[in-house]
Parts: C-alpha cells; sequence; structure tokens
C-alpha cells in the first residue's frame, strides 16, 4: 500500500459525492459536458486571495504568474482579484490582455524572448524582466526604432537558493535572470540608454513548504535588493519578490504557514533601508493561488485485475494531468491526493491502482492506493488540479483531445 | 562537459549547414514558415520501411503503430508503405481512415476503451484487441445492438519481459491486456459469442537495441501464441508480435542489429508448429519506423553566461520535445544528439548549455556539451524528433504555441 496526498482544505460532499462549491461531482460533470474534465472553483480562488491579502503587509502587491493556469475565466477571475499578472510568452500577453489586465501591472519574464515578443510587450507597456545583456541591448534596438520607451526590469540570478524548493532558481549557473554582480552595469546602462528602469525582479526557487525558508530567502532578496541599489545609486520603483510558495501535493506535506511568513515580511518593511524606503513591492504566485481550487475529474471505464492486482481505469490520464503521472520534474513517483468522487463518503476498502487510459506504463494516477470500492462508471478525482494541469500536459498525445474545463 | 548521443544516419551538409533531403536547415525552416518547427524526411522513412523489408521474413507484416507520429502527411505516406495501422484512440482511428488505411487493417490496442470508442471502432470495421474480460462484454453488447460481428483479437499480458527495454509490457502485474492464464477461456468466450476471433497480440516491451534480447522475446511470444492456441483448440487468424525495437538516442546507444532479427525470425517461421501453421504474423514498430525521420529545428535568441557556463538560449523547448528535455519516462537525463544546424560542418570548439525559452529549469535541450561556436540567429536541430515530439509534448505551456510540421 502507497499513500496518498493530503486532499486540499475546501471541498465537501454531497449525497455522498465529492462536491465543489455544493454542486456534486456527477453535476459538474454534466456541466463540463464529458469525462475527463478540469473544475476549477471560484470561491476557492477568491478564498486564496484573501487569506492572502489578510496574511501579508497591506503594501504588498500579489501577482499572478499565469502560466500556472492560462483559462480564460480562470485568467479574468485572477486579474480582477489580484495587482498585477506576469507573463511568460507573447502568447500569454494576448490572453493577459483579453483578460482586462492594464498592461501598466503586467510583467514579461523568460529567457529567450524573441524580438518580436520584446516589441509586442514594448508596445504594450508591458514591463519586461531582462534575462540578459544582449535581451537589454535588443530592448533598446527595438524601443528607438518603434519610438517607444520600454519598461525595464533587470531579473538577477542570485547567489542563493531557496531551501527545500522544488525548483531551484538561483545559486549557481542558471539560464534565467543576469548573476547579481553583473547586475549594477546593467541597471546603469538602462538608465543612460534612456529607458524606464522599473526595478529587479528575484527569484530564488518555487514549491517550498516551509515558512522558516521562504523567510530566510525573503530576507536575503531584499539584503540583495538594497545592495543593489546602492551598487548602482538609484531606488528601484519596483521589486518583484518572486514567489516560492508551493502546496501540498504528497504525503507529510503540510501547507506554508503564510501567517507567519506575512509577520515575518511586514517585520522587514518595517526597517527597510533608505534605499528601498519608497520601493513598492510584489510577490508573484502562481501554484499557490490556483493550485488547489482545481479538480481533475475523470470516469473508470474498467476495473480488472493483473497477478493479483486492481486495475481501475479511467478516461483521463498523462495527456491532461502529466505531472501527476510523476513525469513532470519528479524523480520518484508519489501519488497525488486522489479519491473516487463518486463514493467520496465511503471508506477506502480495497487497495487499487487507478491508471488512464493510454498505452503506456507511465499513464499512472495512483499506485497500490487504499481507496473505496469503486466501479465502472464512477467517477475519480485527482486534486491539486488548478496549477500546471491542463496547459503542463501533452494533450495531443495518442488523440484523445484536450479535457473541457470549467470555471464554477 | 557530457557527451552528446548519436546523430542518426541519412544526414548531409550543403554550403556548411545540415540538410534533409540535401535542403539546407535554413531552407527548411523558410518552408516550414517560422522556428521551432519539425521536419521530417519522406525520403528516410521509405528507407526505413525498406530496410526493415529486405531484413525480414516476406510472409511478416509490417504495422505501424501511429501515435508515435500521427501528423497527417506523415500518416498517409506511411498507411501507403506499411500493411497495417495500430491506433490507440477514437481520435486516431479518424485520422488513420483520412490517411486512407483500409480499416480492415487497423487495429485498436489501449485500457480505457469508452463505449463510444468501441462502437465506432466496430462499426469501421477495425480489429479491437481487447484489454480485458469486461472490455470484451461490453464489445458484444454494441455488436449486437447495432448489428455488427466486431472483430476481436485477444491482447496477452505475457509473463516474460522484453529484457534492456526502456519500457515493459509484460512480466507481471499490468494494466494492458489479460494475464495469458486467463486468455484461452476469453477466446472461448468470443467464439462462443459469435464474434469473429482475429487472433492475438503480445507485446512484451518496446525501446529495446539489443538483438538477441528481441530474438528471445519473439521466440518466446510465438511459443506463447502456440501455447494458447492449442489450449483453445483452434488456429489464430493473426498473430502481433508487438515491435519493441528501439532507436539510439543517448551516448553508447547502437542501432538495432534488424538483419540478425530478421534472420531468426525466419528460422522460427520455418519450423512452426501446425497451430501456427495459417497464421499471418505482423510485428507492429512505431519509434523505429519514423523517430529518426524526423529532427527538430530552434533558433539561438540569446547567449549568455552565468557563472562561468555559457548558455545558448533557442525559441524552442520542452513545449515541443519533452523526451529530450528528459522528462518523460528518464529517470536520469542524458543528451540527445544535438547539433549546430546552421554549422553542421565546424568543428566542436566550446563547452555550451542548449536551453529553451521557457521559465523553468527543466527545459534543457543539451547539458554541458561540446559544440561548435554559435550565436543568435544560429540553428540547433535536436535529432530523433521524428517519433513522440510534436504530439507527446505540453505545446499549451506557457502560450509559445505548437510547432509546424513538414514532410519533404
Amino acid at each position: 500500500m502507497k499513500p496518498l496526498g493530503p486532499i486540499p482544505a475546501g471541498f465537501s460532499s454531497v449525497n455522498g459525492e465529492l462536491a465543489v462549491q455544493g454542486i456534486a461531482a456527477s453535476d459538474l460533470v454534466m456541466r463540463a459536458g464529458d469525462t475527463p474534465c478540469f473544475v476549477y472553483s471560484s470561491e476557492m480562488l477568491r478564498a486564496r486571495v484573501a487569506s492572502l491579502r489578510a496574511a501579508m503587509p497591506s503594501s504588498l502587491a500579489i501577482h499572478y504568474a499565469m502560466k500556472a493556469n492560462p483559462f480564460a475565466p480562470v485568467l479574468a477571475l485572477m486579474a480582477s482579484l489580484v495587482d498585477g499578472i506576469d507573463i511568460a510568452s507573447a502568447g500569454e500577453l494576448v490572453l493577459a490582455q483579453a483578460a482586462g489586465m492594464d498592461p501598466a501591472h503586467v510583467s514579461f519574464a523568460g529567457p529567450g524572448k524573441r524580438d518580436r515578443d520584446l516589441e509586442a510587450a514594448i508596445v504594450a507597456g508591458v514591463t519586461l524582466n531582462l534575462e540578459s545583456e544582449g535581451e537589454a541591448d535588443r530592448a533598446f534596438g527595438i524601443g528607438d526604432r518603434i519610438g517607444v520607451q520600454p519598461r525595464l526590469a533587470v531579473r538577477v540570478n542570485p547567489d542563493f537558493d531557496l531551501r527545500g524548493s522544488g525548483m531551484r532558481m538561483g545559486g549557481g549557473a542558471k539560464p534565467f535572470g543576469i548573476d547579481q554582480e553583473r547586475v549594477p552595469d546593467l541597471v546603469r546602462h538602462i538608465i543612460s540608454a534612456g529607458a524606464h528602469w522599473r526595478g529587479f525582479h528575484i527569484f530564488a526557487g518555487s514549491q517550498a513548504l516551509d515558512a522558516d525558508s521562504i523567510i530566510e530567502t525573503q530576507g536575503k532578496t531584499l539584503d540583495l535588493a538594497a545592495q543593489l541599489a546602492e551598487a548602482v545609486g538609484h531606488s528601484p520603483e519596483h521589486l518583484n519578490l518572486g514567489g516560492g510558495m508551493g502546496i501540498p501535493y504528497f504525503p507529510g506535506d503540510v501547507p506554508v504557514d503564510i501567517a507567519r511568513v506575512g509577520a515575518a515580511l511586514a517585520e522587514r518593511f518595517a526597517s527597510l533601508p533608505p534605499v528601498l524606503a519608497d520601493t513598492h513591492f510584489a510577490m508573484e504566485l502562481g501554484r499557490w493561488l490556483v493550485g488547489e481550487a482545481g479538480v481533475y475529474l475523470t470516469r473508470i471505464v474498467d476495473k480488472k485485475t493483473s497477478h493479483g492486482e486492481l486495475y481501475l481505469i479511467t478516461d483521463g490520464g498523462l495527456h491532461h494531468q502529466l505531472a501527476a503521472s510523476g513525469n513532470f520534474g519528479t524523480v520518484v513517483r508519489r501519488n497525488y491526493p486522489v479519491a473516487i468522487a463518486s463514493r467520496f463518503d465511503d471508506a477506502p476498502k480495497q487497495e487499487a491502482n487507478v491508471v488512464g487510459c493510454l498505452c503506456t506504463p507511465l499513464d499512472r494516477l495512483a499506485d497500490k492506493a487504499m481507496l473505496p470500492a469503486a466501479d465502472v462508471g464512477d467517477l475519480v478525482a485527482v486534486f491539486c488540479a488548478g496549477a500546471y494541469g491542463a496547459t503542463a500536459s501533452p494533450s495531443d498525445f495518442l488523440g484523445h483531445g484536450k479535457a473541457p474545463e470549467i470555471l464554477v
């Protein structure tokens, strides 16, 4: 038997079924039109942003990294709840604008921005988080050519990383940002070139659950920003502190203690060095904001045993839930939180493997999990499907097509 | 320094650039319309099928598992070259029919077939490779309801696996097929239910390079088929031997010695037991047929150093080449064959990391590789992109969109 990850708070049951906002899983599937499907909860998204605002200093802006979930209705709701959106491509710029976000509150990070991506962002008035000196020069050239002053922040590759993070974005050679010791020269170059220097973007890692690690990293980030600003001799308008806060996916994971993170940040904000006294601070989050607010529902279409093991075979799979299958950035596969949605109140009584419909042994949704007795026709829920699910999976693989998504 | 995988045979250079069928990489990009793009070679596909036919017994049918590459022009060409197509979804059925393949030569394998998938396949006259007793019963019910006799083969979960295979599909509890000891009962049930029993599908693993392992597995497969047929008391019309032959991706990998595999199979075919004397045999291959005939071309858009390491940042990435990034079924990332396509004849002279444009440390195309001096604007080729590339990658991730594909 292998344990399942923890089911996020906020779900309930209706007539024995898993419910999202009081709507039973079977009704959600009818609304979506078919299984498999993704269901996102607007109440959970609102509550999540509200809980963060309550925990963080009021002066901290909250930005949404839309790569986590760019589904248009989710994005439109998030745009109405947060203070800014971070994009990672010109394609995302189009979506962010369609969602009604003011480009003045949009920033664009990502290595490998093409000239046409830079131009679209400069025309729109988006802040570019520069990833290299070469990118800066290309932005100047485009700004000159089209007669628009680029808004340029510098993404810093810090010498530290975020301890315990699922993905380290700093602390050594990286394709992201500019090594910290080269940053002051670049900022001076931006200012002397007549571009609008917006500040810094410092992002040391993601998917950390330990508040102490996040607090430590935020402290180092503020120290580094102050040190760089002193070296430059100018105060940054804006400092994007990155995010780093993860969500529990696996057995034993616990949610980030955001009250402690917020209290520590408030303490730091109360004693900022003069060079950061007028700086606006933002935290940029993707997964933490939307990950737990989504569930993937798939139907059991076959049930069989092989060599004494029970298999529940669903109409979903890794083509929609690559990370849940254990094939996206994980070395050892562990079970996400999974439940029999149509028997959500039933007690676990049998060990089963839940697999997808793809003809590959990689397509696993739960290994040797204790689950209620389930049969063909039952619905399976895979939780934590609100971030890096639908768009971070190979939906064309094997020709089953995309899963419908709904926001309730 | 980390080595690169071996570049497949069949590529050449024109004016110092990598060429496919004599067409230089820069011209291929113009034909495709943009970078990044996938280029598939019709000459290589034809040569591959021809080499297989020359090596294998003439009575062996060659089937194409279209999941490896369902790009319509590739599929249409393959349909004209092979004897059958294997599909893994109702979506692939539509594509196979559009490619002109006679449904009589199409078989449908895959756990988790929904009723509507079964019905579409039965109506079309496709052979269903049954994955469970429950699926058989559903097929009978649908056949009765619509008045069409289903064509049913039984997918066997063999007690053996394919030694050295990248993916084991047999030898223990599996979601695929029916444990071999239950197969005779199911075949009797199919025959007594009045369905058309087509035979067996036995698939023990994929992506093996060692001829001896493949020969051993094919021998066991023939033995098992004979044993099951004897137990049933009927000869199978058809036996799908599976595939199993892989392609070299990584340093040290060598191509399968198909001459040896073919000679061993011919020897076995010369002394078949009576119960298999009238059976038609097929080998089903995906990756081996198309994998080396494709190349992914992406352009360097930024070049920078971080902590002394050189990064070549391209406009491509794991959203098109998930497996090359090391994030699809691999535990330890190794380098695929990669080259600077626009300087294909230049000698390697610098160590570089080639990364994609996605804002994630997972997006790596080559780690610490020795490459010719390359700059912004140069083209990078990732080889072995003909199978499990475009459709096995999360093309919606970060909003960059799909890569154009062309068949030359």
